[in-house]
């Protein structure tokens, strides 16, 4: 690992070392090979939504006997939580990322990871026992319910689900879609944001946050979305119609009104968590180009793929583009270890923009040396390359990151004007002194 | 049509621009319109691949009594063909292309065409009437076998699936996949590449084409190819197991050992029948994009979509990117129409280069204003985007490609050492009699 | 030529034709060969300023012995033009771009190209017999002042030399930069913008533009401006101080207040004709790349050159790029032929946007294969470079023609709004038929 | 500094911290105020060779008063060193970048920095006496001459120019081009490459190095090559003319036959500190963006430039770019602290691909945003582009530097390959377990 980062593995504590280590086996000696294994277990037709394959909770158990569990929370979450910090989760979450079941098989991925910080941050000791324990168990799914089709949600103040306070219940109706886990059968329950207060002048304490159990009667999941051509059953991005759904009012988050500000704390190191998983499916991707164009029976026209001029160039641009985005991950990570994700935000943005963009060229090189069997479903390429794309849009489009980055740097322009004055003004000043 | 084009609409015949508006009105008012009825008439489960949605048999019938069929067999297929040129084709693939349903409506579809050309150019009088005739009306389907699993077979020197003699019937064993239509209930024969004498010492003279209808014994079609997440049902691109499947010797193309001559007349002006759809494509997902950052109620953060610079900026440039990959096409068409194909191949292979990357970009600029509608089924977009990436390696991977062309240009080197030369003499004696 | 051009040189006049066949050889055989000639004709030190090299003027008399002679001038302008059409003309620009001193060896290099369009359009007889005449003799040159060092002159409205009449005079007062041409000796007279009426509340009615002889009093030519490091000296692009310079009113052209619809005049196919001379550079360019990667003593690491796959995948890349320019380009001009230069408006952004970046992008490569001696004086590569990149924000930057060209394309969306609602409408009326 | 960096300033030193605020004011407050005044110091005409401007002894006094001397040469120099790391020493050099006149003024310029390390390392007491002495107190400068113009010498063993053994003598004779520094009128010595037994059968053992002292007879420095069109007097990139040279033998370096030993252990080390440099470059180009388009004259059509969304993306597009490339620097450089420039050139190799095209990238955003003003002499970015486009072929160009990485990262297939196969073996025993 890191042999291409000015983080050097030896210089982690040897505990972390040791956790590494362990990860990196569980990852190539029981995630890899079981890929196929899942497929092979899927469920054929309508079973496809209904059936776990088996091999998942295998994985799961082991990773719980080798410690190798919920790392995504960090010292702050106390108790609950592993305790790395964010340089070392994000090194553990590039292992991970390598395979496809790797998050999931240590309790580490979207969107249970994010609705877990809710619970751990923002939760009641009620909430958390009914909760928070079974999903810090793998015992539950969850799914968090806030894209909706007929507005821009990027902006969360454009959403447009109703929560309706009536006596001790709030009544919920409104369309859902892209709610990530609702297929799955694990899937106990939603997080849901909506207006609560749709008239209020300030647009950011009109949304509220409420926890609705999957079986409440008004849920309707209407169809799976497709990702290109994905479902990703069992779990799903669906379209849910909330019709008249009734929760008790003790099943807010935080307090009404309060939806921005929850959703404002559960995004963050989240969003790097993605960018830190791009990081090892793009160094798995270089891996199966460098091997396909090695293959002594892929020889055309008298020669070896490797022996290809531009081949070889694609692969030496790759492995920069993969080291460059790695780099910034782990300086967003570090950022906020130091001073927590609010003060890393141009950090987080600079790798939100950047790394998915790597991982889709990177992918791209390789899919293209595989020649069709790249975009098919005998190498995890095609998977790899869609949800990168994914990437692109979600938890806020490029173009927002971008529009915000670039804000950032031009607030120096006055440090820098007045930089330039000082340098004018002592230039004049040489020119005069030498009679130029 | 064509306002940015060098072709213009109204220098070509009075009956062609008939013609034109016909297809434009019949894929823009019938076509496009029944997508959404075509993926609801859809098969479910098993039946995804038993089911021909009707509406795809309505438009056929529709097509054909408007004389909008089998367009793409010019003059030089005689009575067989409809008598356009490549340019006019050209002009009127860019529309089928523009709806998934077009060109099979029109009796223009993959691999079909190639398959009715060969039948066409190099068929017998008795394979014509067996298999020509109901493919050039629509009653059956056909497929094309030549790329395997085991090895590079962009070179089709590597091919090794076996065709033996024996008597009066070749035996076929060997294993083929994205078999293009294999799924297709109406699939009923396949042209099978494969070596018949492996040992001839002219690597080109070891392959013979043998037709074999598809329901000959021995034939298992093993499943479904995934590109990215499609499988195309019901068409699909299938892996087949072929083993000691038998044809009478009658079924042979053009002779043994003559399969490599075939396939060499069978690409040309269909790799860019492909490029002419992908112009419609782009048009299609431009237009998509401009109805879609104009919709008022996709603002976010108080603007508009199309009031971002950023936005009208990627319009831009997809507007020029089209226009510029429209006009190689039709260059291209235009030299086949000139010199036939053979003599055009520089401009084959440039088309072939540029236009699929084209529409991958302007497709994915389109996506990237939908946000997460862009890719899922509720465009056309996601579909538009993996096709055209099939397109960078289907009939030679760009690479090949522009290995190809930079040689061709590569060629003129002589004459341009040449040039230089006599400009570097004219020089010097200019030099030397100003006397400088 | 135009062996990848949709417009085929057969289909064009016998008379232009030779007219092309004649310009081609004289490019070829006269002012390529001449080019060292003219740099070891040019001056030393403050000569290079004052010294025409002869070469230039015999190549003047030689192309205008030839008829190659004021060839930009169209149909339009009637006697004084040549009668070529806007593609004929572009077809003869590609072959004078080649040579650094092409232009102006036929008299059709820029600012005169402009100035003379002015004179002949807007003139009065006598400014015509003044000015006009000798400029279309090629005995004197001329420059065109319009951009300021202190405002963003891409926006005309922003300019702020003072035009202020006095009795029979207008008194000019101002600062110009990179004015084209100024430095030459052979500089007799300059077109100034400039404010007449500040105050106007019409923001296009507030420019006059004035004749002012170069040898007025109150000039002062501070200083040639360096474009990369060129000066390009005996032209120059000059900085230059009006104090109270005093013309008769009867310099005014067109009248007082009408300086923006002259200017608006002017440019337009100009615009072009640099596009069209960027297609020859870049040919020229790929030519140079052509030859040194085949020559023999350029040997590294016991490879030649051309070789290397990069380098042929880049000798195509360029043969692509420079093809689908010369198809917008001269698009445009039949364009332009059509419906004049107002009506081409968006041809000649899509021209202007992508033309110079190609060349950029095809120089580039061909610097890269020539190693040091690319970037140096020994090849013209450097002085093809830096000018294309000036023409990425002359006659305003890609940015402005990007975002203009984007809004074009947006006012479509009415349109395709309505057919697609319309194909929705005809969608959903086919699907409850089917009773789906 | 290092706002964006792992290396966290903090870390480092106090004793490096100070010097760095010192290096970081010296620089801004001294080196870049200086700059118009070494312009307008320039000599003019013949002068531009003879003058060396006295602001930059100045600065030259400055520095090394503050300590701010050779600070290139690192622990591993001993006494000649000023001890720093290769990161703290990237960190410093990132700051002499920003100034044209910060490397000379720190006596940290190339060429002399390579040939200090040359003599430092292959030197006697005696060659360091009379040469090494001078070039460390900033009293001489030197040239490297190992490029010709008839050979591609980026492959050293194409090297022609002889260098003959007799009696005590070596007589040099060839023909050199881009000697930087050689016009110099303080340049006093020359090292030469050439080959002293051009028939040795190992390729590697044909060259020797010499030293030249620039007075020698035989030597005409014939001119100075145009970089673009800068001529970088007075320093000068020189075509040199070396006719029966003569020179004692002790002036040979290390040996004869070690030629290439030495050029191989000059570079290393070397080839970063450009690209150090070329960090703070495009930071200052990054801050002259910044500037130019919050400046409130230059608003364009009723906004000012950084309302614009495309600038505003550009600005954090370069941001992103100059962080990554940074990264990759530092890496390099902790990787040479950590095993020598020979066990890193992998790293190094990657910052030398990524960083200039990274600096051309951004300058020329940084241009485009100025309009003329960007590519003239009245701002540093057309120089800062020209040099970063000379280090795309210099030390080798991108060419090589990505085909060696790619095959490194190729040397990998056999474990990747090893894995793999271990990963399907218990896949398949997992299948095989699970009865599937």
């Amino acid at each position: 690992m890191a042999t291409n980062s000015l983080v050097d593995l030896k210089s982690l504590s040897p505990k972390f070392q040791d956790l590494y280590a362990k990860a990196k086996d569980f990852v190539e000696n029981e995630c890899i090979p079981a890929e196929k294994v899942f497929a092979a277990q899927m469920g054929q037709n309508e079973n496809r939504w209904k059936v776990i394959p088996p091999v998942l909770e295998e994985l799961k158990t082991k990773a719980r006997a080798l410690g190798l569990w919920n790392l995504f929370l960090g010292r702050e979450y106390g108790a609950f939580g592993a305790g790395l910090t964010n340089v070392e989760y994000g090194l553990i979450a590039e292992l991970t990322g390598r395979s496809s079941l790797g998050p999931e098989a240590m309790n580490c991925s979207a969107p249970d990871t994010g609705n877990m910080e809710v619970f751990a941050k923002y939760g009641t000791k009620a909430q958390q026992e009914r909760w928070l324990k079974p999903l810090l168990n793998g015992q539950i799914r969850s799914a968090f319910a806030m894209t909706e089709p007929a507005v821009a949600s990027s902006d969360a103040t454009n959403i447009e689900t109703n929560i309706r306070r009536e006596g001790n219940e709030y009544v919920i109706n409104g369309r859902k879609w892209w709610i990530s886990g609702a297929g799955d059968p694990r899937c106990a329950v939603y997080l849901v944001m909506g207006k609560s207060d749709p008239d209020n002048s300030n647009r950011h304490k009109q949304q509220s946050l409420v926890i609705v159990p999957a079986d409440t009667p008004g849920i309707d999941v209407v169809r799976p979305m497709h990702v290109f051509g994905f479902d990703d059953a069992p779990e799903g991005h669906c379209e849910i119609i909330f019709k008249d759904v009734r929760v008790p009012v003790e099943n807010i988050v935080l307090g009404e009104g309060r939806g921005f500000e929850v959703i404002q704390g559960r995004l963050g190191p989240g969003r790097i968590h993605h960018c830190m998983r791009c990081i090892g499916k793009a160094e798995r991707a270089l891996e199966l180009m460098i091997a396909r164009v090695t293959d002594p029976s892929r020889r055309t026209f008298g020669k070896g793929l490797a022996e290809h001029g531009t081949i070889v160039a694609d692969i030496a641009q790759s492995r920069i583009e993969i080291d460059q985005a790695r780099f910034l991950v782990l300086s967003a990570a570090q950022k906020i270890d130091e001073v927590q994700a609010k003060g890393a935000k141009k950090e987080i943005s600079m790798a939100k923009i950047a790394v998915p963009t790597m991982l889709l060229n990177v992918v791209d090189r390789a899919m293209q040396a595989h020649g069709a069997a790249g975009i098919s479903q005998d190498t995890p390429l095609a998977g790899f390359f869609v949800r990168a794309r994914t990437l692109r849009y979600a938890d806020g489009p490029d173009e927002v990151h971008r529009n915000q980055l670039g804000k950032t740097e031009l607030r120096r322009a006055a440090e820098i004007v007045q930089k330039q004055k000082e340098q004018k003004a002592k230039s004049e000043q040489l020119i005069a002194a030498a009679k130029l």
